[in-house]
């Protein structure tokens, strides 16, 4: 194995030239890209913008005892570019704040911008600039995305309207089962460092949770079937607090039947072994990254086929309430459990 | 004195709700702010946009013990904002990342809230959004700042061409000497709790140092007289990293002189007490945040009378190097001696 080369021995300015070698510009916006005090760009006639940005901290977004830098970085990436979509935009420059222990090699800089960098070039997205600095704690990636979308289609959360129908993309829960998978796996390794893991078998909802994927392509599966949402958010913190959110923002009820939510067989398999409620899960397990949309019920008919879409309810007058909906046919008002990082 | 509110007693959405409520927007291509998964921005149409972030951290880039939080806040946008200055345009719209231990109390966060509201409205910025976390080391503030320009007139750091002047902003060197009247007082601090810190003396370099200022006002100046710069950089690293920044980009050399460098009276005062040479912390100190930029020569007149601005030398072709004039006519090449992080 070639030695790793200590972050100290390359200083930060010879650090982001290494790292830049690899950048490549695709977006027809970007005038001027890394390496100046910022950078350019021309959005078409007739777009507007939409921006966002989020943090990932060591210790309490990821664990690198179980997150390949490579898959962080692509994560980094695909759950600001969630946030686009959700705005019914294709994402098209974004610039990446790292603050770095000195521990780390160059080497392992270098994996997590591949991740990146393979995140860019999946969402076609610009990277064009970035702050690289040392950290006194753990590992902080932060990243802020531009979209641009058509002047008047950004989708808001607060569109929706009683009677719209409530869609999901995906499916639900396997991004958090796939945490209590790493966990556990951790805790073995951890009481026996001579332990392999066994993830074979979780392959799936492990997937959900180390990378996820921001669903750029169901916002251009609804353009093809010109269809605009009324409303969108991205599921980042389960789906109960999602739907609370959407309707707080549009001033009304809804009514979730839970025979509908998409679970897949893995998240069912994984959940029975945890001794978990995988409707729990659905609703509570944050982190899969999927879209929540409201589209008017007269469409119904365009999505009601679809593969990776699901019709879970449907929006209700304010006063109704949310409720979640029980096989059994019971009301029961839908609570945010989100986790408090404080 | 109020018992102040632990910030796991609030929850990450609460706290969010509560630091929105003195935002407010000014923008007119401002179309949707905090509050969604993204911001939607209308630029005004022939304009181009400036992207750019910077990130403070903890223990790097500020100490708390000296660094009273607003004016953290404050500096956290300037810093941002200054890199837009140096593209030729103006900040329009911004996002801020933050990163925060457990510890803090609600009360501190709304300190540096408030130093980043009042930066915004000095700057004519909207806060258009965020993402608020919990930190595991020290606090973290990562900023990206949009700003807009006329097309094809932002001003990047490669227009530069032999025989251009030089020009800087302001004055040099007084941040670094801030910062080491700050560390002189926190060892004296340490040494004997009971000490009151001496600052009167030493406002002006201490005041750069905490909460420097972004030439928005030189910008507009530069407008006002019909002048564009040919290229131009901001000063964060030291003068003499910046002219070497340029120099690379824009294929030239350049003769700065060292008897033109711009020193304030305080400055002066400051170094001689610390037996420092103040031509060296004007050079290499760092953090002054004022604009280094080009002009033809033609233009020289135009701005040689201004009480903000200094012609400290001339671009060159590349091969006579970058080279510091001494007052005894020595040509002495330019070094970067900028802090490294790792």
């Amino acid at each position: 194995m070639e030695p790793l080369t200590p972050l100290h021995e390359l200083g930060e300015f010879a650090l982001i030239r290494r790292l830049q070698q690899h950048i490549e510009l695709r977006q027809p916006s970007t005038v001027l890209g890394i390496g100046d005090d910022a950078a350019i760009i021309a959005p078409a006639a007739g777009q507007e913008l939409v921006m966002t940005t989020d943090l990932l901290v060591e210790g309490v977004h990821f664990d690198l005892t179980f997150s390949p830098l490579r898959h962080l970085g692509y994560k980094a990436v695909a759950v600001n570019v969630s946030d686009v979509a959700a705005m019914n935009a294709l994402p098209t420059q974004l610039v990446v704040a790292l603050s770095i222990p000195a521990r780390y090699s160059v080497e392992a800089i270098e994996e997590l911008y591949e991740g990146l960098r393979l995140a860019c070039e999946a969402y076609n997205v610009d990277l064009v600039g970035g702050d690289t600095t040392a950290s006194r704690g753990g590992l902080t990636i932060g990243i802020t995305v531009l979209g641009q979308v058509e002047a008047g289609k950004a989708v808001p959360r607060s569109g929706g309207r009683p009677t719209d129908i409530l869609c999901v993309s995906g499916d639900l829960g396997g991004a958090f089962l796939g945490l209590q998978v790493l966990e556990r796996e951790k805790q073995a390794f951890l009481a026996d460092p001579e332990t392999q893991p066994e993830l074979d078998a979780y392959d799936y909802v492990v997937g959900r949770q180390l990378r996820p994927e921001a669903r750029l392509d169901i916002i251009h599966e609804l353009r093809e079937l010109g269809l605009t949402p009324t409303s969108m958010i991205d599921i980042s913190d389960g789906l109960a607090a999602e739907v609370l959110h959407l309707c707080a923002a549009s001033g009304t009820g809804a009514r979730v039947f839970s025979e509908y939510l998409p679970l897949a067989q893995p998240t069912l398999e994984a959940a029975a072994e945890f001794n978990l409620d995988p409707l729990t899960c659905a609703l509570n397990g944050g982190e899969d990254y999927e879209l929540l949309f409201t589209l008017p019920v007269a469409e119904h008919a365009k999505i009601k086929n679809h593969p990776d879409i699901t019709v879970i309810g449907h929006l209700t007058e304010q006063n109704d309430a949310v409720n979640l909906i029980t096989r059994a046919g019971q009301a029961v008002p839908l609570q945010a459990q989100g986790f408090k990082h404080f």
